[in-house]
């Protein structure tokens, strides 16, 4: 039975997908008291493909760099829910990391992010309005565009 | 009325500039408890013009990527104080995430990253000192020099 | 008398180092309540030498960077017996922010990453179990080729 969150994600047209599980000693998230701690999550679509691959700046478009930041976080959402079993316990959004797959010379990171930004807004209301850190870095796992961590306070 | 961090920020020079707005759906800062998470600031003058912009290694000097750290932090005291209303609230800065816009061969970025540093402890003392992690990126947004982030314990 | 986790290091061959010392302002740890904050710590060896030093994908290998990594989490550990005296006071590792120092055409950065990953569950098995965050950045201080920051849960 899905919560509202969840029910506002179908409107939106987003089903959350399978969780990505790591192929290695990690783990999807980490809760300690009153903070839920996501691993970052790249752009991957519900079929397990890659949103946008390559550089901001250097082959993916602004607008397809923001699909796949909005990708990223419908999977930090996915694993919330796998962590919480239900999106509603969410109580704030606190901090997401948003790591933008650049060439040098792309100065736009923060357009790219709102992807991710904008998507938890619309699923969560103002609860899902959070402190943000967006930078450009040199490459990411798989040649991801777009790579998302979360903090969530959770009930 | 200033507290005492505030006032000795102005024996300083500095005066707490009035802090950016973010212009999309994240906030400056969000606070779980005793911890007050403060999003990336980039390194913008009280006027709202860069410090530095541009690489270091490439066009930006130590000493104006020092400035430009410094200027970050002064930014990131700037949403503390309107968190909290008053920076004498601050228990301990916990964590300095510091971002510096790095040409691939910039092996410096600790020093860059100490300008935040000495900031935050000339301000506040013992209360100053934090744990920190400096990487040197791709790139910022709008081409900033440095980005520094935060993490407060706070009364 | 070294605790359980220590032996289990010992087993490994591992003795933990005399935990680097910041050269500035900002500290290797701070505890607020139940969590412990670790700064970025390098790849140093115990005698004070970068285990790897330079890019993945541009001269340094695969399995350098996976010791590399490796030592960064000795790193992250020792510093956390500094802070805690026992590293059985450990009760979970919360999260670890990897970053590789990457050519931009570096894909691999979650296999070096593993190195610091595998590390932790090899010392503290289940309580090793940590979300993390694999980027690949510009350049690291010094040209070492991995640093690791760590955020615990402590007893």
């Amino acid at each position: 039975m899905a919560g509202t969150v969840e029910k506002k994600l179908a409107e939106l047209g987003i089903a959350l997908p399978t969780p990505a599980s790591p192929v290695a000693n990690y783990i999807p998230f980490v809760r300690v008291g009153a903070l839920l701690f996501v691993s970052g999550q790249i752009c991957l679509d519900a079929g397990g493909k890659l949103v946008a691959k390559g550089k901001l700046g250097n082959g993916v478009s602004l607008e397809d760099g923001q699909k796949a930041a909005r990708a990223c976080a419908v999977n930090v959402l996915a694993q919330v829910k796998a962590a919480l079993g239900d999106l509603d316990k969410i109580k704030q959004v606190v901090r997401l990391g948003g790591f933008i797959n650049s060439d040098p010379g792309f100065l736009d990171g923060p357009k790219v992010m709102n992807g991710a930004s904008d998507l938890m807004v619309a699923a969560l209301g103002d609860k899902g309005r959070h402190a943000r850190t967006t930078v450009g870095v040199a490459v990411l796992p798989g040649d991801a565009a777009v790579e998302v961590e979360g903090i969530f306070e959770v009930g």
